[in-house]
């Protein structure tokens, strides 16, 4: 936007907020979902169910065999054995998806297939295995006890019961659960939608030619997969004006989303517009943080939603969206909170830190240690040539070689 | 399909592979895609890029300010103290996405905005905390050195570099990367399809009341839950033919996909079916796994198309799913190696497994305890109600009460 017009206007930020702190701010300010809306069972992986799931039916809804066999009488093998086997006479066959059609009595068997219901009158499968089957007659060459290899109606779920509780998350097993009890969609909370906001006179989208002064929007796309990879729907605005009304005017329709992220502008003059923007319809929460890189990310709220304002140079940004917005993202989507896989290797070179801020360091594994990736601030190589990250604490100010690090993997 | 109409056609598994051999076989038949499509960068997340990203133009194209500050010529401000100010003459003003229009002389200074391309001349950047304006006169309080706070020409990507080589997993700043050098869509490896077939005519899709002697399909919803999960597509084909030739068709037809899947049925005469129909037209690759639950499994291929045949139960073909077509889709679709989360926990009770067969065992997370929460691999809720699952070795029968086991979470 402007290049400020002098010092009035500028007001540089000092006063910078312990990252834990921060991260408390921007989680309280997070209100989990409470829209919900319904979809197919087969898009449903990854979804939070938004009230608990009661079966209708019994799962199984029958008695059923759970061997290929012959359904018996557990007496009437008692004392079976292979050189001694008792002899059933067969009264019919069951296929699966069929319904027997006769009632079992002393003596009788049925031919059943694995999954086909009980005929009344039987207790018990006998393993084909176990069966030599001659005309009518089988011999059964072992016993079995009552109920044994049969699948009873409702062992795996009882009519009434409940299968999933409200806010479960819905991996491969809960929608099977679901289809189980005859599921064909499934209420769950909506994500919440992240206003994408570019700013920035510098800064154009990928596909035009550059102007001299130009460069290409990068954070749109950093933000845009952090969101998308984190239960969020990323929605582009257009670049944000660089008035204030006009300003306002974006915020108040961009606030109608669940999240805003302002991403782009990198001046002092820029960060002032949105902070006063916010300022006169909301409120901000706090201004800076004693991270690196990130220290001037604007944080507040225009009526319930919650309004980041990144730092422009994309290493920032991004380690700003994963550090801040990742969680308050998750934690509105009611997601589990995300745990980054971390490899510990010893640090192939020295680190040195800014003291009093919390270091966000990119690193490269390479034959087993973490190589210091990070260029500059403003260098997106600082991250893509990157395989993770690796936090320096606020007070630590020099890591040296060969120490043991977590690299937090991207 | 059948209830085996005989001994005959009933052919039990008597010979299993271990899980480790069976993986390895998987495996091998896993060809990663070559089929590439393209798609828009903001879309682009998850992907794997098919070929590297060379960069057309500098990142940044041109020398910029890096702070908010006075463009100077870094001699000009040597010895430049709080109380003993150099004095500059301001003779412009750029904003970000502007250009400047006029060379800096000795003695001269241009008010700059952090982004803005560099006046020619100028070769350093005075933080604008450090100096005065008052009129066109500008007092700088402290001297910097050449390119100090200079953001250089192509610094974070120089035209003809690669940013990103074929095969590189699109994470957040990857794409970003690729913005940075104006990419507007990429071009990407396919994601494998998955051809998911019903077996079983006892099986329904939910939605239809169920018939007697019917159940819902669940396997249908777990591994299309695991596909999507996992880099793939899945395809819902029309429930498996009961007989040879419409089945030996609709695996020629289901065998366009990249992978096809079997799901469903679960007797013995299923089985041999599917086997007869993969021998008719393919190659069974193998025949059985020394793994609890799962067992039943069949691997094969149809011309270059790998082939499962998984067991019916539902615990069954979905822990088969986790341990053979995970590993076997992230291959195909040159994903990294999943790794699952894992947390270590004394087991509740002990665990008695079954000699001779790696054991998939699902446990649930209960005051940092790890409850034992299978019930039998018909039912689904031995996996709903879980939170993960450990695996009990092949020659391991009995794990005890307090004994760390890891847990890894679904």
């Amino acid at each position: 936007m402007s290049a400020g017009s002098g010092n009035a206007s500028m007001r540089p930020i000092r006063e910078t907020l312990p990252l834990d702190e921060a991260l408390a701010l921007v989680l309280e300010a997070a209100s989990p979902m409470t829209r919900t809306e319904r979809v197919p069972l087969r898009e449903a992986t990854g979804r939070i169910i938004a009230a608990a799931a009661v079966a209708a039916v019994d799962v199984p809804p029958f008695d059923r065999a759970a061997m290929d066999g012959f359904a018996v009488v557990a007496e009437d093998t008692f004392g079976a054995g292979r050189y001694d086997p008792k002899i059933l006479r067969c009264i019919e066959k069951v296929y699966t998806g069929e319904v027997p059609t006769k009632r079992l009595a002393r003596g009788e068997c049925t031919e059943i297939a694995t999954g086909a219901p009980m005929p009344d009158g039987a207790d018990a499968v006998v393993m084909v295995e176990e069966s030599d089957k001659a005309g009518d007659d089988v011999r059964i060459f072992t016993p079995v006890y009552p109920r044994q290899h049969v699948g009873r109606r409702a062992a795996d779920i009882a009519a009434g019961q409940s299968v999933l509780a409200a806010g479960d998350f819905l991996n491969a097993s809960r929608v099977g659960a679901l289809a189980a009890i005859g599921g064909v969609d499934v209420e769950v909370f909506a994500k919440p939608t992240v206003a994408i906001l570019s700013t920035g006179n510098e800064i154009i989208e990928p596909g035009s030619p550059l102007r001299p002064g130009q460069i290409y929007d990068i954070n749109h796309f950093t933000i845009t997969s952090v969101v998308q990879s984190h239960g969020g729907i990323a929605i582009a605005y257009p670049p944000a004006p660089d008035n204030l009304p006009d300003l306002v005017a974006a915020i108040r329709q961009a606030a109608e989303a669940d999240i805003v992220v302002f991403s782009g502008g990198s001046s002092v003059g820029e960060r002032d517009l949105i902070l006063d923007a916010i300022q006169q319809i909301g409120e901000v929460i706090f201004l800076g943080i004693a991270v690196k890189p990130g220290k001037p990310t604007v944080f507040g709220r225009v009526g319930t939603t919650p309004v980041f304002g990144m730092p422009g140079y994309p290493t920032s940004c991004l380690s700003n969206a994963y550090m801040l917005l990742l969680p308050m993202l998750r934690r509105m989507a009611r997601l589990p909170e995300f745990r980054p896989q971390i490899v510990t290797a010893p640090l192939a070179r020295r680190v040195v830190s800014t003291t009093g801020r919390h270091q966000f360091y990119t690193v490269r594994i390479e034959n087993g240690t973490a190589v210091p990736a990070f260029k500059a601030s403003g260098d997106i190589t600082s991250m893509s040539l990157a395989d993770g990250y690796i936090e320096i604490p606020a007070q630590t100010d020099i890591v040296e070689a060969g120490e043991l690090v977590d690299v937090k993997l991207f």
